[in-house]
Protein backbone atom coordinates (compact mmCIF):
# COMPACT_ATOMS: atom_id res chain seq x y z
CA UNK A 1 0.00 0.00 0.00
CA UNK A 2 1.32 3.48 -0.23
CA UNK A 3 1.76 5.82 2.49
CA UNK A 4 -0.58 8.07 3.51
CA UNK A 5 0.30 11.20 2.13
CA UNK A 6 -0.49 15.37 2.87
CA UNK A 7 1.43 18.62 2.49
CA UNK A 8 1.97 21.38 5.03
CA UNK A 9 3.12 24.88 4.23
CA UNK A 10 6.06 26.06 6.86
CA UNK A 11 4.18 28.98 8.60
CA UNK A 12 6.92 31.98 9.86
CA UNK A 13 6.07 31.04 13.41
CA UNK A 14 7.41 27.40 12.92
CA UNK A 15 10.71 29.23 11.69
CA UNK A 16 14.03 30.05 14.38
CA UNK A 17 16.32 32.64 14.53
CA UNK A 18 18.67 30.36 11.69
CA UNK A 19 15.86 31.18 9.43
CA UNK A 20 14.96 27.85 9.28
CA UNK A 21 12.40 25.29 10.77
CA UNK A 22 12.99 24.48 14.50
CA UNK A 23 14.00 20.92 15.06
CA UNK A 24 11.09 20.52 17.16
CA UNK A 25 7.99 21.59 15.20
CA UNK A 26 8.97 18.52 12.38
CA UNK A 27 7.53 15.91 15.23
CA UNK A 28 4.68 18.50 15.16
CA UNK A 29 4.30 18.53 11.42
CA UNK A 30 4.14 14.77 11.23
CA UNK A 31 1.16 14.94 14.22
CA UNK A 32 -0.94 16.78 12.36
CA UNK A 33 0.03 14.35 9.25
CA UNK A 34 -1.07 11.48 11.45
CA UNK A 35 -3.91 13.52 12.71
CA UNK A 36 -5.31 13.86 8.78
CA UNK A 37 -4.40 10.00 8.37
CA UNK A 38 -6.91 9.02 10.91
CA UNK A 39 -9.74 11.31 9.84
CA UNK A 40 -8.96 10.13 6.43
CA UNK A 41 -9.48 6.68 7.62
CA UNK A 42 -12.95 7.57 9.36
CA UNK A 43 -11.97 8.39 12.83
CA UNK A 44 -10.77 11.09 14.54
CA UNK A 45 -8.39 11.33 18.38
CA UNK A 46 -12.22 12.46 19.98
CA UNK A 47 -13.70 9.40 18.37
CA UNK A 48 -11.62 6.90 19.88
CA UNK A 49 -11.48 8.93 22.80
CA UNK A 50 -15.33 9.46 23.41
CA UNK A 51 -16.04 5.19 22.35
CA UNK A 52 -13.42 3.59 24.07
CA UNK A 53 -12.09 6.48 26.69
CA UNK A 54 -8.50 5.88 24.93
CA UNK A 55 -5.49 8.32 24.31
CA UNK A 56 -2.60 7.90 22.32
CA UNK A 57 0.52 8.80 24.54
CA UNK A 58 3.60 8.55 22.45
CA UNK A 59 6.44 6.76 24.33
CA UNK A 60 9.12 7.18 21.25
CA UNK A 61 9.98 10.04 18.87
CA UNK A 62 13.01 9.67 16.36
CA UNK A 63 13.98 12.11 13.99
CA UNK A 64 16.69 12.19 11.18
CA UNK A 65 16.58 16.13 9.73
CA UNK A 66 18.46 15.56 6.31
CA UNK A 67 18.29 19.08 5.32
CA UNK A 68 16.29 22.51 6.35
CA UNK A 69 13.38 24.11 5.46
CA UNK A 70 12.30 27.33 5.26
CA UNK A 71 9.21 29.90 5.24
CA UNK A 72 7.32 29.15 2.92
CA UNK A 73 8.17 25.94 1.71
CA UNK A 74 5.80 23.05 1.00
CA UNK A 75 6.33 19.74 2.72
CA UNK A 76 4.89 16.45 1.33
CA UNK A 77 4.56 14.35 4.47
CA UNK A 78 4.19 10.48 3.98
CA UNK A 79 2.81 8.48 7.05
CA UNK A 80 2.90 4.42 6.90
CA UNK A 81 2.65 2.30 9.88
CA UNK A 82 5.35 0.55 10.07
CA UNK A 83 4.67 -1.89 12.64
CA UNK A 84 1.31 -3.03 14.50
CA UNK A 85 2.58 -4.45 17.96
CA UNK A 86 -0.47 -5.91 20.55
CA UNK A 87 -0.85 -2.12 22.44
CA UNK A 88 1.47 0.08 20.40
CA UNK A 89 2.08 1.12 16.87
CA UNK A 90 4.76 2.08 14.97
CA UNK A 91 4.54 4.99 12.47
CA UNK A 92 7.23 5.88 10.11
CA UNK A 93 7.14 9.17 8.50
CA UNK A 94 9.19 11.37 5.82
CA UNK A 95 9.31 15.11 4.98
CA UNK A 96 10.30 15.85 1.45
CA UNK A 97 10.33 19.42 -0.10
CA UNK A 98 7.80 19.84 -2.87
CA UNK A 99 9.23 21.82 -5.07
CA UNK A 100 12.79 20.65 -4.56
CA UNK A 101 12.13 16.89 -4.04
CA UNK A 102 14.71 17.23 -1.25
CA UNK A 103 14.20 14.64 1.63
CA UNK A 104 13.91 17.33 4.23
CA UNK A 105 13.22 14.73 7.49
CA UNK A 106 12.70 10.92 8.05
CA UNK A 107 11.48 9.36 11.55
CA UNK A 108 9.26 7.24 13.54
CA UNK A 109 6.76 7.40 16.74
CA UNK A 110 5.57 4.71 18.78
CA UNK A 111 2.35 5.58 19.79
CA UNK A 112 0.96 3.67 22.62
CA UNK A 113 -3.35 2.95 23.04
CA UNK A 114 -3.51 3.68 26.68
CA UNK A 115 -6.84 3.36 28.73
CA UNK A 116 -7.88 6.59 30.71
CA UNK A 117 -9.09 5.02 33.38
CA UNK A 118 -7.21 1.65 34.21
CA UNK A 119 -4.12 4.50 33.54
CA UNK A 120 -2.26 1.96 31.03
CA UNK A 121 -1.32 0.52 28.30
CA UNK A 122 -4.56 -1.73 26.50
CA UNK A 123 -4.58 -3.79 23.14
CA UNK A 124 -5.61 -1.87 20.11
CA UNK A 125 -9.45 -2.67 19.14
CA UNK A 126 -9.96 -4.48 16.37
CA UNK A 127 -11.64 -1.76 14.22
CA UNK A 128 -8.61 -0.05 14.87
CA UNK A 129 -5.94 -2.62 13.68
CA UNK A 130 -8.32 -2.93 10.37
CA UNK A 131 -8.08 0.55 9.83
CA UNK A 132 -4.58 1.55 10.38
CA UNK A 133 -3.77 -1.55 8.00
CA UNK A 134 -4.65 -0.04 5.10
CA UNK A 135 -1.29 2.12 5.34
CA UNK A 136 0.69 -0.94 6.61
CA UNK A 137 4.14 -1.11 5.00
CA UNK A 138 4.63 -4.49 3.10
CA UNK B 1 2.54 47.86 46.00
CA UNK B 2 5.27 47.11 44.28
CA UNK B 3 4.36 44.01 41.33
CA UNK B 4 5.33 41.12 41.06
CA UNK B 5 8.36 40.64 39.15
CA UNK B 6 10.77 37.56 37.84
CA UNK B 7 13.04 36.98 34.68
CA UNK B 8 13.16 35.11 31.81
CA UNK B 9 15.61 34.64 29.42
CA UNK B 10 14.56 34.05 25.71
CA UNK B 11 15.61 30.63 24.55
CA UNK B 12 16.25 29.52 20.67
CA UNK B 13 12.77 28.32 19.58
CA UNK B 14 11.26 31.93 21.31
CA UNK B 15 12.88 33.45 18.07
CA UNK B 16 11.74 33.48 14.56
CA UNK B 17 13.28 33.78 10.77
CA UNK B 18 13.25 37.56 11.64
CA UNK B 19 15.37 36.58 14.18
CA UNK B 20 13.63 38.23 17.46
CA UNK B 21 11.07 36.85 19.27
CA UNK B 22 7.50 36.09 17.73
CA UNK B 23 5.06 38.18 18.98
CA UNK B 24 2.94 35.28 20.35
CA UNK B 25 5.61 34.16 22.46
CA UNK B 26 5.26 37.49 24.57
CA UNK B 27 2.00 36.10 26.02
CA UNK B 28 3.27 33.08 26.33
CA UNK B 29 5.96 34.53 28.41
CA UNK B 30 3.53 36.91 30.25
CA UNK B 31 1.36 34.00 31.28
CA UNK B 32 4.84 32.35 32.49
CA UNK B 33 5.24 35.22 34.95
CA UNK B 34 1.48 34.91 35.73
CA UNK B 35 1.91 31.50 37.05
CA UNK B 36 5.01 32.00 38.93
CA UNK B 37 2.85 34.75 40.61
CA UNK B 38 0.38 32.81 41.40
CA UNK B 39 3.17 30.53 43.02
CA UNK B 40 4.54 33.61 45.45
CA UNK B 41 0.99 33.98 46.46
CA UNK B 42 0.75 30.49 47.72
CA UNK B 43 -1.17 28.59 45.12
CA UNK B 44 -1.42 27.19 41.22
CA UNK B 45 -3.89 26.78 38.50
CA UNK B 46 -3.54 23.08 39.87
CA UNK B 47 -4.83 24.14 43.48
CA UNK B 48 -7.21 26.39 42.11
CA UNK B 49 -8.81 23.70 40.00
CA UNK B 50 -8.85 21.04 42.26
CA UNK B 51 -10.10 22.46 45.55
CA UNK B 52 -13.07 24.88 43.28
CA UNK B 53 -13.16 23.21 39.78
CA UNK B 54 -12.56 25.96 38.38
CA UNK B 55 -10.32 27.40 35.70
CA UNK B 56 -9.04 30.54 34.22
CA UNK B 57 -9.77 30.78 30.43
CA UNK B 58 -8.52 33.98 28.74
CA UNK B 59 -11.04 36.04 27.24
CA UNK B 60 -9.06 39.07 26.42
CA UNK B 61 -5.49 39.91 25.23
CA UNK B 62 -3.44 42.98 24.38
CA UNK B 63 0.17 43.46 23.75
CA UNK B 64 2.35 46.36 22.36
CA UNK B 65 5.84 45.44 21.24
CA UNK B 66 7.27 48.56 21.60
CA UNK B 67 11.13 46.77 20.47
CA UNK B 68 12.95 43.16 19.47
CA UNK B 69 14.34 41.09 21.52
CA UNK B 70 16.58 38.44 20.52
CA UNK B 71 18.14 34.90 21.75
CA UNK B 72 19.40 34.89 25.10
CA UNK B 73 18.13 38.95 26.18
CA UNK B 74 16.83 38.29 29.71
CA UNK B 75 13.76 40.17 30.32
CA UNK B 76 11.81 41.70 33.52
CA UNK B 77 8.30 40.45 34.00
CA UNK B 78 6.21 43.08 35.96
CA UNK B 79 2.48 41.61 36.27
CA UNK B 80 0.33 43.96 37.76
CA UNK B 81 -3.26 42.72 38.61
CA UNK B 82 -5.16 45.69 37.02
CA UNK B 83 -8.27 45.17 37.79
CA UNK B 84 -10.56 42.55 40.12
CA UNK B 85 -13.85 42.36 38.80
CA UNK B 86 -16.61 40.16 40.11
CA UNK B 87 -16.17 37.15 37.74
CA UNK B 88 -12.68 38.54 35.97
CA UNK B 89 -9.01 39.58 36.98
CA UNK B 90 -7.01 42.00 34.51
CA UNK B 91 -3.73 41.67 34.23
CA UNK B 92 -1.16 44.12 33.23
CA UNK B 93 2.10 43.06 32.60
CA UNK B 94 5.28 44.73 31.43
CA UNK B 95 8.71 43.26 29.87
CA UNK B 96 11.98 45.35 29.89
CA UNK B 97 15.16 44.19 28.62
CA UNK B 98 17.36 43.70 31.94
CA UNK B 99 20.58 44.87 30.04
CA UNK B 100 19.42 47.87 28.77
CA UNK B 101 16.72 49.14 29.87
CA UNK B 102 14.48 49.25 27.07
CA UNK B 103 10.61 48.43 27.36
CA UNK B 104 10.28 45.51 25.18
CA UNK B 105 6.50 44.39 25.29
CA UNK B 106 3.33 45.98 27.65
CA UNK B 107 0.02 44.62 27.82
CA UNK B 108 -3.11 42.63 29.21
CA UNK B 109 -4.96 39.66 29.68
CA UNK B 110 -8.18 39.60 31.30
CA UNK B 111 -8.87 36.10 32.75
CA UNK B 112 -12.31 34.79 33.57
CA UNK B 113 -13.10 32.46 36.47
CA UNK B 114 -14.88 29.75 34.93
CA UNK B 115 -16.80 26.77 37.12
CA UNK B 116 -15.57 23.65 34.58
CA UNK B 117 -19.30 21.61 35.64
CA UNK B 118 -21.76 24.60 35.74
CA UNK B 119 -19.28 25.68 32.49
CA UNK B 120 -19.64 29.37 33.20
CA UNK B 121 -17.89 32.67 35.04
CA UNK B 122 -18.04 32.42 38.21
CA UNK B 123 -17.18 35.21 41.25
CA UNK B 124 -13.87 35.20 42.38
CA UNK B 125 -13.54 33.21 45.90
CA UNK B 126 -12.47 35.13 48.83
CA UNK B 127 -9.37 33.77 49.41
CA UNK B 128 -8.14 34.69 45.85
CA UNK B 129 -9.20 38.55 45.90
CA UNK B 130 -7.32 38.60 49.69
CA UNK B 131 -4.17 36.96 47.47
CA UNK B 132 -4.26 38.82 44.40
CA UNK B 133 -4.69 41.70 46.27
CA UNK B 134 -1.37 42.29 46.97
CA UNK B 135 -0.07 42.88 43.66
CA UNK B 136 -3.11 44.98 43.26
CA UNK B 137 -2.36 48.23 41.03
CA UNK B 138 -3.19 51.47 42.77
CA UNK C 1 -15.23 43.54 -0.55
CA UNK C 2 -15.35 40.38 1.04
CA UNK C 3 -12.62 39.78 3.44
CA UNK C 4 -10.10 37.01 2.65
CA UNK C 5 -11.20 33.21 4.14
CA UNK C 6 -9.31 30.35 4.93
CA UNK C 7 -10.13 27.17 7.19
CA UNK C 8 -7.87 25.89 10.24
CA UNK C 9 -7.86 23.04 12.00
CA UNK C 10 -7.31 22.48 15.49
CA UNK C 11 -4.04 19.92 15.67
CA UNK C 12 -3.30 18.47 19.34
CA UNK C 13 -0.60 20.43 19.75
CA UNK C 14 -2.95 23.54 19.88
CA UNK C 15 -4.52 22.73 22.81
CA UNK C 16 -3.85 22.85 26.30
CA UNK C 17 -4.61 21.36 29.50
CA UNK C 18 -7.95 22.57 29.66
CA UNK C 19 -9.18 21.24 26.80
CA UNK C 20 -9.29 23.78 24.62
CA UNK C 21 -7.16 25.98 22.19
CA UNK C 22 -4.19 28.03 24.32
CA UNK C 23 -5.11 31.37 23.63
CA UNK C 24 -1.66 32.39 22.22
CA UNK C 25 -2.42 30.33 19.20
CA UNK C 26 -4.96 32.08 18.09
CA UNK C 27 -2.61 34.98 16.90
CA UNK C 28 -0.49 32.31 15.57
CA UNK C 29 -3.46 30.98 13.04
CA UNK C 30 -4.19 34.54 12.48
CA UNK C 31 -0.97 34.70 11.35
CA UNK C 32 -1.11 31.53 9.09
CA UNK C 33 -4.10 33.25 7.20
CA UNK C 34 -2.23 36.45 6.81
CA UNK C 35 0.52 34.37 5.14
CA UNK C 36 -2.36 32.53 3.14
CA UNK C 37 -3.79 35.89 1.76
CA UNK C 38 -0.43 37.37 0.50
CA UNK C 39 -0.20 34.21 -1.61
CA UNK C 40 -3.15 34.56 -2.88
CA UNK C 41 -2.38 38.35 -3.49
CA UNK C 42 0.76 37.06 -5.31
CA UNK C 43 3.47 37.93 -3.14
CA UNK C 44 4.59 36.24 0.22
CA UNK C 45 7.40 37.60 3.12
CA UNK C 46 9.62 36.07 1.85
CA UNK C 47 9.11 37.90 -1.65
CA UNK C 48 9.33 41.26 0.02
CA UNK C 49 11.83 40.49 1.61
CA UNK C 50 13.69 39.84 -1.19
CA UNK C 51 12.79 42.06 -3.37
CA UNK C 52 13.03 45.47 -0.79
CA UNK C 53 14.50 43.97 2.13
CA UNK C 54 11.56 44.95 4.42
CA UNK C 55 10.18 42.50 6.53
CA UNK C 56 6.87 43.12 8.93
CA UNK C 57 7.05 43.20 12.60
CA UNK C 58 3.93 43.37 14.72
CA UNK C 59 3.55 46.16 16.77
CA UNK C 60 0.14 45.62 18.22
CA UNK C 61 -1.85 42.83 18.62
CA UNK C 62 -5.07 42.16 20.02
CA UNK C 63 -7.75 39.39 20.57
CA UNK C 64 -11.28 38.93 21.97
CA UNK C 65 -11.64 34.85 23.22
CA UNK C 66 -15.53 34.48 22.42
CA UNK C 67 -15.98 31.10 22.59
CA UNK C 68 -13.36 27.32 23.64
CA UNK C 69 -12.42 25.56 20.75
CA UNK C 70 -11.42 22.34 20.63
CA UNK C 71 -8.88 19.52 19.25
CA UNK C 72 -10.34 18.57 15.18
CA UNK C 73 -12.67 21.93 14.97
CA UNK C 74 -12.06 23.51 11.80
CA UNK C 75 -12.39 27.44 12.09
CA UNK C 76 -13.36 29.65 9.29
CA UNK C 77 -10.75 32.84 9.47
CA UNK C 78 -11.53 35.30 7.87
CA UNK C 79 -8.90 38.57 7.30
CA UNK C 80 -9.85 41.90 6.50
CA UNK C 81 -7.11 45.41 6.20
CA UNK C 82 -8.99 47.48 8.43
CA UNK C 83 -6.45 50.47 7.99
CA UNK C 84 -3.81 51.19 5.83
CA UNK C 85 -1.34 53.69 7.43
CA UNK C 86 1.61 55.49 5.64
CA UNK C 87 4.18 52.10 7.50
CA UNK C 88 1.54 49.86 8.98
CA UNK C 89 -1.16 48.29 7.94
CA UNK C 90 -4.01 47.14 10.40
CA UNK C 91 -5.25 43.65 9.95
CA UNK C 92 -8.63 42.66 11.28
CA UNK C 93 -9.26 39.42 12.06
CA UNK C 94 -12.54 36.34 13.00
CA UNK C 95 -12.67 33.11 13.75
CA UNK C 96 -15.89 31.05 13.32
CA UNK C 97 -16.66 27.83 14.23
CA UNK C 98 -17.47 26.04 11.09
CA UNK C 99 -19.60 23.63 12.50
CA UNK C 100 -21.40 25.87 14.88
CA UNK C 101 -21.26 28.58 13.35
CA UNK C 102 -19.93 30.34 16.42
CA UNK C 103 -17.69 33.30 16.85
CA UNK C 104 -14.54 32.11 18.51
CA UNK C 105 -12.42 34.84 18.67
CA UNK C 106 -12.34 38.69 16.79
CA UNK C 107 -9.12 40.68 17.23
CA UNK C 108 -6.67 42.94 15.08
CA UNK C 109 -3.13 43.15 14.36
CA UNK C 110 -0.72 45.99 13.32
CA UNK C 111 1.84 45.45 11.35
CA UNK C 112 4.96 47.65 10.58
CA UNK C 113 6.84 47.68 7.25
CA UNK C 114 10.28 47.74 8.10
CA UNK C 115 13.39 48.36 6.40
CA UNK C 116 16.10 45.78 7.77
CA UNK C 117 19.12 47.64 6.75
CA UNK C 118 17.58 50.93 7.79
CA UNK C 119 16.07 49.24 10.87
CA UNK C 120 13.06 51.71 10.96
CA UNK C 121 9.86 51.42 9.62
CA UNK C 122 9.18 53.30 6.07
CA UNK C 123 6.18 53.93 3.56
CA UNK C 124 4.74 50.72 1.91
CA UNK C 125 5.89 50.32 -1.40
CA UNK C 126 2.69 51.25 -3.88
CA UNK C 127 2.58 47.87 -5.25
CA UNK C 128 1.91 46.69 -1.91
CA UNK C 129 -0.79 48.74 -1.25
CA UNK C 130 -2.87 47.96 -4.47
CA UNK C 131 -2.80 44.60 -3.87
CA UNK C 132 -3.50 44.87 0.18
CA UNK C 133 -6.73 47.37 -1.12
CA UNK C 134 -8.10 44.40 -2.75
CA UNK C 135 -9.02 43.40 1.25
CA UNK C 136 -10.23 46.73 2.62
CA UNK C 137 -13.05 47.34 4.61
CA UNK C 138 -15.22 49.60 3.38
CA UNK D 1 32.61 14.15 35.27
CA UNK D 2 29.14 14.65 36.29
CA UNK D 3 26.18 15.67 33.74
CA UNK D 4 25.19 19.59 33.63
CA UNK D 5 21.93 19.85 35.92
CA UNK D 6 18.79 22.63 35.92
CA UNK D 7 15.44 22.37 36.39
CA UNK D 8 12.51 23.34 34.35
CA UNK D 9 8.82 24.00 35.50
CA UNK D 10 6.46 22.96 33.24
CA UNK D 11 4.19 25.35 32.03
CA UNK D 12 0.47 25.97 31.08
CA UNK D 13 1.19 26.00 27.52
CA UNK D 14 3.42 23.05 27.63
CA UNK D 15 0.48 20.78 28.05
CA UNK D 16 -1.72 19.59 25.81
CA UNK D 17 -5.68 18.17 25.79
CA UNK D 18 -4.38 15.26 27.91
CA UNK D 19 -3.68 16.68 30.47
CA UNK D 20 0.05 15.97 30.09
CA UNK D 21 3.10 17.77 28.36
CA UNK D 22 3.14 17.25 24.92
CA UNK D 23 5.64 15.37 23.58
CA UNK D 24 7.38 18.22 21.27
CA UNK D 25 8.02 20.28 23.98
CA UNK D 26 10.72 17.81 25.34
CA UNK D 27 12.55 18.31 23.04
CA UNK D 28 12.36 21.78 23.38
CA UNK D 29 13.15 21.82 27.37
CA UNK D 30 15.94 19.72 26.33
CA UNK D 31 17.34 22.44 23.76
CA UNK D 32 16.90 25.50 26.61
CA UNK D 33 18.81 22.89 28.97
CA UNK D 34 21.82 23.00 26.28
CA UNK D 35 21.60 26.69 26.00
CA UNK D 36 21.89 26.85 29.51
CA UNK D 37 24.88 24.40 30.03
CA UNK D 38 26.97 26.92 27.24
CA UNK D 39 26.28 29.62 29.26
CA UNK D 40 27.32 28.23 32.09
CA UNK D 41 30.78 27.37 30.09
CA UNK D 42 31.00 30.40 29.55
CA UNK D 43 29.91 31.31 25.64
CA UNK D 44 26.14 31.32 24.17
CA UNK D 45 25.05 30.40 20.40
CA UNK D 46 25.46 34.43 19.81
CA UNK D 47 29.08 34.46 20.55
CA UNK D 48 29.42 31.20 18.92
CA UNK D 49 27.80 33.10 15.88
CA UNK D 50 29.24 36.27 15.91
CA UNK D 51 32.79 34.60 16.27
CA UNK D 52 33.24 32.07 13.92
CA UNK D 53 29.69 32.83 11.86
CA UNK D 54 28.49 29.30 12.86
CA UNK D 55 25.61 27.88 13.97
CA UNK D 56 24.19 24.57 15.16
CA UNK D 57 21.84 22.73 13.48
CA UNK D 58 20.10 19.00 14.68
CA UNK D 59 20.49 16.57 12.31
CA UNK D 60 19.19 13.82 14.69
CA UNK D 61 17.03 13.64 17.79
CA UNK D 62 15.67 10.99 19.56
CA UNK D 63 13.46 10.80 22.69
CA UNK D 64 12.20 8.12 25.14
CA UNK D 65 8.89 9.56 26.85
CA UNK D 66 9.23 7.25 29.98
CA UNK D 67 5.98 8.73 32.20
CA UNK D 68 3.54 11.69 31.33
CA UNK D 69 4.79 15.17 33.41
CA UNK D 70 1.88 17.68 34.30
CA UNK D 71 1.26 21.38 34.37
CA UNK D 72 3.38 22.90 37.53
CA UNK D 73 6.14 19.59 37.56
CA UNK D 74 9.60 20.58 38.42
CA UNK D 75 11.61 18.61 35.91
CA UNK D 76 15.30 18.34 36.55
CA UNK D 77 16.99 18.10 33.45
CA UNK D 78 20.99 16.51 32.83
CA UNK D 79 22.87 16.98 30.29
CA UNK D 80 26.22 15.39 28.58
CA UNK D 81 28.29 15.38 26.48
CA UNK D 82 28.31 12.05 25.18
CA UNK D 83 30.08 12.10 22.47
CA UNK D 84 32.45 14.71 20.20
CA UNK D 85 32.72 14.10 16.94
CA UNK D 86 34.95 15.52 14.51
CA UNK D 87 32.02 17.55 12.90
CA UNK D 88 29.81 16.96 15.36
CA UNK D 89 28.45 16.73 19.43
CA UNK D 90 25.86 14.09 20.94
CA UNK D 91 24.23 14.86 23.88
CA UNK D 92 22.55 13.13 26.02
CA UNK D 93 19.83 13.97 28.37
CA UNK D 94 17.56 13.08 31.16
CA UNK D 95 14.61 14.77 32.62
CA UNK D 96 13.09 13.24 36.08
CA UNK D 97 10.29 14.55 37.97
CA UNK D 98 12.16 16.42 40.91
CA UNK D 99 9.20 15.70 43.66
CA UNK D 100 8.83 11.81 42.37
CA UNK D 101 12.41 10.89 41.46
CA UNK D 102 10.64 9.48 38.36
CA UNK D 103 12.45 9.42 35.31
CA UNK D 104 10.16 11.03 32.21
CA UNK D 105 12.34 11.37 29.19
CA UNK D 106 15.77 10.51 27.76
CA UNK D 107 17.52 10.91 24.73
CA UNK D 108 19.46 12.75 22.33
CA UNK D 109 20.59 15.37 20.14
CA UNK D 110 23.34 15.02 17.46
CA UNK D 111 24.63 18.50 16.98
CA UNK D 112 26.50 19.79 13.84
CA UNK D 113 28.92 22.96 14.03
CA UNK D 114 28.14 24.50 10.50
CA UNK D 115 29.40 27.41 8.91
CA UNK D 116 26.65 29.52 8.03
CA UNK D 117 28.83 31.16 4.31
CA UNK D 118 30.03 28.10 3.52
CA UNK D 119 26.87 26.52 4.19
CA UNK D 120 28.30 23.24 5.50
CA UNK D 121 29.19 21.53 8.43
CA UNK D 122 32.69 22.16 9.56
CA UNK D 123 35.36 20.94 12.28
CA UNK D 124 34.89 22.05 16.13
CA UNK D 125 36.90 25.02 17.73
CA UNK D 126 39.21 23.50 19.82
CA UNK D 127 38.21 25.88 22.17
CA UNK D 128 34.72 24.46 22.27
CA UNK D 129 35.69 20.52 22.36
CA UNK D 130 37.98 21.73 25.75
CA UNK D 131 34.66 23.33 27.22
CA UNK D 132 32.50 20.91 26.06
CA UNK D 133 34.17 18.03 27.61
CA UNK D 134 34.04 19.44 30.75
CA UNK D 135 30.91 17.49 30.44
CA UNK D 136 31.59 14.76 28.61
CA UNK D 137 30.83 11.18 29.33
CA UNK D 138 33.55 8.67 31.23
Amino acid sequence: MPPFKTTYRISWVDTDAAQVVHFSNYFRVFERAEEEMYQQLGFTFNDIIRKYDFWFPRVEAFCKFKAPSKYGDVLEVSVVVAEIMDKAVKYGFEMVNKASGQLVAEGYVVVVIADKKLGKAVSLPKELIEKLSIYEES
